[in-house]
C-alpha cells in the first residue's frame, strides 16, 4: 500500500478557517484530522477530544520528554502540540491526515516531513478580516488589534506554503481545497506505475 | 499581471492522449495550445496550423539557426519542434499554454523553464494500450510491436513528470487534468498576496 500524506492547513485568526475545515470534512469524510494536545483550560463549547485533547502541563512536559510530539510550542503560557503517533499511523495506513497549525508549527513540520503539502487560507481582505474578528463580540478593542497584528504577520509568511486559497465564498473555498487534495493524489510520486 | 504557465502533457502512442486533449480544450477554452513546427509531409486528415505547422526542412533548419525553437528533435528523419515566440507571448500575457511533447521534449523544456508543470497520461493497462494500437487497423504487426516498445520506454520515465493521470474513463481523465490545472493556479508563487 502506498504511504499516506500529511496536509498542513493554516490561516490567521479571522480567516474563517474553522468553518472551512468543518465543511471540508463533510465533503471529504475520508480525511483524518490530527487532534492537538494542549495544556490550557477547556473553553465553553469545546469538547474533549474533538479538536483538542486537554491535558495537564505535567502530562504535556512528559510528552515532550518522551518525544511523543511532532511539533509543539508555548503560547501565552500554554503548550500546544501535535502527537506523533496518530500522524504516523495514518501515514503507514496510506491515509491523508490534516494538521491545523500556525505558521511556526507549519514551518517545523515542513522541515521534518517528506511527504506533505501545505495550504494557507487567506481572508479576502483586511476589512473582512477585521469585520470577522469584531463580529465575534467577545473581545476588547485592544485584543482585536493584537489579533489583527498577528494575522498580518502570519499573512506575510503565506509564501512559505505550497498553496494559497483566498476565502471569499465558503463553498468555493472548500471546493478549492478539495481540488488541491485531489490534484496532489495524482503527484507522480504518489501514483504507482505498473503496466 | 502575473506571468503565465507552461503546461507539458505527454503520453505514449495508444494512451488516448489526442482525444483527452480535444475534450480538455472544450472544458477549458481559456487554455492556449502550442502548435509544433514539423518538417514531415502532411498526412490525410491533418490541417495546416491545427496541431502542426508543416514547413520545409530548410525552413526548419533556419528556425534552429535563429534560436526560434524552445526545443526540437529529429525523429525518423523529420524535425519536430516548439516555436518559442507563441510560448513566450502566452507567458507574458499571463496565459496557460499546453505543450504536447514526448518524454525527451518534456525533459528538455523542464530544464529550461521556471514556471511549468508536467502531466503524463498513462494507458490503464498494457492490454488496453495494445488494443488501442491494433484497433487503428492502419499498421503492420511489426509497426505495432515497435510502438508498444516505444510506449513502454516512455512509461518507464513517467516518474519524471509532476503528475500521472491514468486514462481509464475519458471524462474522468479530462476532469482529472482540469483538477490539476485549477490546483496549480493556487500554488503560492502564482497567487498575489495583498491585503
Amino acid at each position: 500500500m502506498s504511504k499516506g500524506t500529511l496536509i498542513i492547513i493554516s490561516g490567521p485568526s479571522g480567516s474563517g478557517k474553522d468553518t472551512v475545515m468543518k465543511e471540508l470534512f463533510k465533503l471529504m469524510p475520508e480525511l483524518k484530522f490530527s487532534i492537538s494536545s494542549v495544556s490550557r483550560a477547556m473553553r465553553e463549547g469545546e469538547v474533549q477530544g474533538e479538536k483538542y485533547n486537554f491535558i495537564s502541563r505535567d502530562e504535556f512536559l512528559k510528552m515532550i520528554e518522551n518525544n511523543d510530539l511532532l511539533e509543539y510550542n508555548e503560547y501565552c503560557g500554554n503548550f500546544y502540540g501535535t502527537p506523533i503517533k496518530p500522524v504516523n499511523d495514518c501515514i503507514e495506513n496510506g491515509q491523508e491526515i490534516l494538521l491545523e497549525l500556525d505558521v511556526n508549527g507549519a514551518y517545523n513540520v515542513r522541515k521534518k516531513c517528506n511527504d506533505c503539502f501545505s495550504i494557507f487560507i487567506m481572508p479576502p481582505s483586511f476589512e473582512a478580516l477585521k469585520a470577522r474578528l469584531v463580529s465575534r463580540g467577545t473581545e476588547t478593542a485592544e485584543a482585536i488589534e493584537k489579533r489583527l497584528k498577528a494575522a498580518k504577520d502570519e499573512i506575510e509568511r503565506a509564501g512559505e506554503y505550497d498553496y494559497i486559497v483566498v476565502n471569499n465564498v465558503l463553498s468555493e473555498t472548500v471546493a478549492d481545497i478539495a481540488t488541491i487534495i485531489k490534484s496532489e493524489r495524482m503527484k507522480s510520486d504518489r501514483v504507482s506505475v505498473t503496466l
